[in-house]
């Protein structure tokens, strides 16, 4: 059975050997907790280990789980009622010569919690193009690692006023946010950007999309273009985050979108909670 | 003046809420020391100093500077007369919301002595062609970040018997090795990938390249094939890196290289130290 070294934050950081911090050799997880459960969790704790597995890290999903309910025990108290924010940071572990990662390595997983940040304006939100353009590695597609530095230098252009920015891959695609991922609404159905050509694979917008196909409805899996956004076509733009849930855009880059509400209340976090 | 914030590994590690961590945020820099100088010292610091400023982190190259005196003084006594190794990472600090960098951050800056690795086998080395791209983001491209995963799956594939592996860029073409950029020989003169198309633009790359030229020799900053190493053409390949040195390829994917020593002559790293 594999074993991790467990780090609760207000105690500390990880060793300085950490291959985490060296490398971004590893994965995390911000998860919506209220009480003790958390939003979705049993997605978020599945795509960790199933992204832990991808990676050759040595963890299991139960070990993980437990982990969430201790800290559940541990935190809860301090936060109002509307709940607070779990996150796992989970590396590969300490030390090793230079990159090589050895299979023998156990894991650091440092937790820590935090309040809800700001709630989005219902209303629509305002985003920008991103000028850092996204670069996602084809083995890495979808993991929620450690290397998030694009993600990182495209937020700098966030703000009081932009909320958001979209970034494109070289084809000039708009495929995520730096937070979030994008459903667009078309007349004739839903699109999304395909899951291997995303930096994350966000469990909401997985989730979204089984309830969108349970329901009837048209949900493809295909690249976005700036006409498909900017043209007439466009029914509503739609950013996801298991945090932030559902949040309809208003304008983009000066352009004002169709803004529809409905989608919003198919998301309810309360009801998701595990 | 910008100030940092100075941790030595052998004290602990980083702050549970460091970005270096948390995102990948920042840089690194592994140095071949003797005694108290090191190897091409002052191209390291140069490298720090401006891919910290594309980052927008905020540290000088003095500070830098001053901080590898005092981390000679501290360890140097510590090693054998071969010399050791000093790491410096670089973090843009703690805390923030989200990915959003702020301006005002104080970084990190954790700092680690280690023992020499092996030295690679003078009369060449055993290399493979990598599995898994390379990808590059223009925006970052050259700059020894901490976002360093596709490196850590790479070297999964190095072992006993295999010193390095070559990464591919999309097109196929050969890019650099994990911890290694590639230098070509070719009857009519040397062939190196564009800078632009680096994930790290090594020191000891630049600084041979300038060596070559000031020889007169020719060197061309151009994409490199299979074809170019696999054919005809090739009258040697080398792997660059500061620490190791320059190190001859005997052997790639099963096919025997022409092996030619002259090239390591041309850098011998004690006449580097500064």
């Amino acid at each position: 059975m594999a074993v991790f070294r467990l780090f609760w934050a207000e105690e500390g950081g990880l060793p300085a050997d950490d291959r985490g911090l060296a490398y971004g050799d590893g994965l995390f997880e911000t998860i919506r907790m209220v009480g003790q459960k958390g939003v979705l969790l049993s997605r978020h704790l599945d795509r960790m280990a199933r992204d832990a597995k991808r990676l050759g890290i040595n963890v299991s999903r139960r070990e993980l789980a437990t982990v969430c309910t201790r800290a559940g025990q541990r935190f809860s108290e301090q936060f109002t009622d509307d709940g607070w924010i779990l996150k796992l940071t989970l590396t590969r572990g300490g030390g090793g010569r230079g990159y090589r990662p050895d299979p023998g390595m156990v894991p650091n997983l440092l937790v820590s919690a935090s309040p809800l940040p700001p709630t989005p304006d219902a209303s629509g939100v305002v985003v920008d193009f991103s000028r850092v353009p996204l670069t996602v590695n084809p083995l890495l597609a979808g993991i929620k690692s450690l290397n998030r530095l694009e993600q990182v230098m495209a937020a700098a252009e966030l703000g009081q006023s932009i909320f958001e920015v979209i970034m494109s891959d070289s084809d000039g695609n708009l495929v995520e946010g730096t937070r979030t991922n994008l459903l667009l609404r078309k007349h004739n159905g839903w699109v999304t950007p395909p899951a291997a050509s995303l930096a994350v694979a966000g469990v909401l917008r997985q989730w979204l999309l089984e309830r969108l196909r349970q329901r009837g409805e048209a949900v493809a899996e295909k690249p976005i273009t700036v006409e498909d956004v900017l043209g007439p076509e466009c029914q509503g733009l739609f950013l996801l985050n298991s945090v932030l849930g559902i949040v309809p855009v208003r304008t983009i880059a000066g352009h004002d979108l169709p803004v529809d509400g409905g989608l919003a209340t198919i998301f309810n976090p309360l009801e998701t909670l595990e």
